[in-house]
């Protein structure tokens, strides 16, 4: 999969050009619209056009306003893009007003020169990490279509994962970008919340919300957290000989299953031999706040100052599981939520302490394997215990206002698997740099191949 | 009443020492402890002894380490000094144990070379803005007896209207350091609550507490916030000519009582002839938040959450006027908290945006001169109509997470009235820039005297 520079460099050489990477793009959304479930809420070709159309003849120009200039791009049913619904996967939204104005994450982007392609489909109101929706139908693994893509940004994994689009724009409360890009073998970056505006964004939880890209690699998702972010991080590799980076076997590893814990021993490894000191720790503080299970209780109340308004109107049109998972937000009381904002206040500053014995935290991005789809379409049960078993790694990193990449550790013919470099509140920079030094050593070692292709199809 | 800096002189030139100003600081609040009411709820006479006395002995060998240094400072009932039982002004914890550890402010203040004379009295756990204290007795008004001082920080007030102290440090959630100060004729400055940490001090509000000082001028509490903050200001005096200032008329100026708007227009009239630009300006977006009245009910909510074990265990030794305002935190949804979170985060951004028009905005700091007292006592409902009415304006300046100086601005023979300069969030510097020029111009023009003086009655 050529990443975001590959392809300005081909657009540069007039090898192609933004116009022929839409082609592209259309074309193979719709090779995939019958196969590979429903992928998108909708597509805006005339839009799109138009911004092709106006980003090949600025280049004519030798105006070239970023790197993401021309790039078709997806993005998640959940952003702000004037004159589009924001419908978030629902039913509910499915007939508001289209948007007045941008996102500032979608303004930023439009000033870079990104060419909106489709609005991804996600789990609705990004209320769950299994990407399963009731009413747009759920978009397929593309590595294994029996299998759970992830979510709640699932769409937006396989909009990349299809050689769509150059990469996908979502979102993560607990996992939402990380968990499908670990499920379809890509790189993503959840950055710390609040370097990215959540202005024209529906929000799930705004204590946990972060906006960020699913791609190809990490200099991707670098590029595209600049422009997000407005904020240009040094993020030049390290030297794996000078890395320390903690693991925390108890929590966030022993538990996996053997397909991820095999991956990961064997990432590790890797590592060890290429110089990085790996510092095993434990992290008592974690059990003292899960013990409170404030993410629960925080995105169930705020998700529900949100929601209530819609459940009093429409609660028939909502997937009843979203419900279920909202009504529990419906009677906590203000006493409760407040001491479990100062619990996770108080776990913020301890995992900021922990995490300073080291450069970064290394764990399993997702704590299995993609789930099999099957079990959990009737199962209510299956359904929740296999949400939180994916939830459990990824949702950590958003308690404690941190930042995390996910890239690829599997190898070739086995199911993806995720290794998250995992950094406390405004460590982005330094987690990009790590990120870079870990992508390269485990490409250079079994790297995952990927089978699809932006921009290979039509040449200028 | 000397200023900090002059004390300072007067020690360099050992004309006074910090034991003799503490010899000084014990006489006066022995000869006041009968007139005055309960100014305090203890005074640790050893420990002060030993500060002073460690005090004298560093200046001898010219260390100083700071312009607080061997000053007597009273501090307010709610903030942990290791050793002393931090009681709030309650019976509730009135048995406690003792602090085990500063809280950051008083350790600041340690390590500044404060000497800490006493703790003072407060309205109960900080919850109401007149002083009474049905537990410990109510400090009268030193400018007329028969009248409130204000509160929480009463004690606090009185302490250096009283020449008890140099400057008292105390707390401000709605008013509470520049009430008493207004009512006392004196100089208070709440800071941006987050310049100064909140550790080791009892909230009544996490939201909107702040920690500041009430002093005898401007350049008293420059020096106090610089200690307190970590954090030196460039507060150099504006050049009035050059000032531009607005006032709200319809929400803070037109319902004063007389006294208070004769002295506010006396003030706004020397200001016009000093060459300031006076900008009446009206702030709708007061209106839209004052509607959800976020205020209240965020304090409740979360006063709540931290007073409800006690209240389980020990309801009958509340102040019974605390206890109904605390009950009412008890049933509020998050879901509703939540929503007036978000009532104050946006008029936090409409305040910077009105604000923006111009240099500071100007209010009296208190629409009316402090009630008389004997009606209070008896009756709850004239009591929660005077609280209201004396936490209206400054309030306000909580609730847009601002900054406020108050300086007196009646004249000789009147009540005591404050007058207000407001800053928007971290425009603390500007708004003791301006405090500086507009104390200057009305101390010229009929300053307020002030009848006691610490370190007068006694030399080396």
């Amino acid at each position: 999969m050529p990443t975001l520079r590959e392809l300005q460099q081909r657009m540069r050489e007039r090898e192609i050009s933004a116009g022929s990477l839409l082609d592209d793009s259309l074309h193979s959304i719709q090779r995939d619209a019958q196969e590979d479930g429903a992928i998108y809420v909708s597509v805006d070709q005339p839009a799109a056009r138009q911004a092709a159309d106006t980003c090949d003849a600025l280049r004519i120009r030798d105006y070239v306003p970023s790197a993401l200039a021309g790039l078709p791009v997806s993005v998640k049913d959940l952003f702000d893009v004037k004159g589009q619904v924001t419908s978030a996967g629902s039913r509910v939204l499915r007939d508001a007003p289209s948007a007045s104005r941008d996102s500032v994450a979608i303004s930023r982007l439009r000033d870079a020169g990104a060419v909106f392609v489709g609005r991804t489909n996600m789990s609705e109101f990004a209320y769950s990490g299994l990407g399963v929706n009731p009413h747009y139908g759920t978009p397929h693994n593309p590595h294994d279509r029996t299998r759970v893509v992830g979510g709640s940004s699932s769409g937006a994994a396989v909009s990349v994962a299809r050689g769509h689009a150059a990469w996908g724009l979502g979102t993560d409360t607990g996992g939402s970008l990380r968990i499908p890009a670990a499920f379809c073998g890509l790189t993503a970056f959840k950055p710390t919340a609040r370097r990215v505006p959540l202005d024209g964004v529906i929000p799930l939880a705004a204590a946990f919300d972060s906006v960020g890209a699913i791609a190809a690699s990490v200099d991707c998702c670098v590029i595209a957290d600049g422009i997000l972010s407005a904020q240009q991080l040094n993020s030049a590799p390290r030297a794996l000989g000078k890395l320390r980076l903690g693991v925390d076997y108890r929590h966030v590893v022993d538990e996996s299953d053997d397909d991820v814990r095999r991956a990961f021993d064997r990432a590790i490894g890797l590592l060890r031999e290429a110089g990085v000191t790996i510092v095993p720790f434990d992290f008592p503080e974690l059990d003292e706040a899960l013990a409170h299970a404030p993410q629960p209780g925080i995105t169930a109340a705020q998700a529900w100052s949100w929601h209530r308004r819609h459940v009093e109107e429409s609660a028939h049109l909502y997937d009843p599981r979203v419900l279920t998972r909202l009504e529990k937000g419906r009677s906590i009381l203000a006493a409760d939520y407040i001491d479990l904002i100062g619990v996770r206040e108080r776990f913020v500053a301890a995992a900021r302490r922990r995490l300073s014995a080291f450069d970064a935290w290394l764990m399993p991005t997702v704590a299995c394997v993609p789930p099999l789809m099957a079990p959990l379409e009737s199962d209510d049960e299956a359904f929740f215990a296999a949400n939180a078993a994916v939830l459990r790694n990824p949702s950590i990193v958003n308690l404690m206002d941190g930042c995390a990449l996910t890239t690829p550790c599997h190898s070739k013919g086995e199911l993806p698997v995720g290794l998250s470099i995992v950094g406390s509140s405004l460590a982005d920079a330094k987690v990009l740099s790590i990120g870079r030094s870990v992508e390269a050593l485990l490409r250079e070692n079994g790297g995952v191949p990927q089978g699809f292709l932006i921009g290979s199809s039509k040449n200028l």
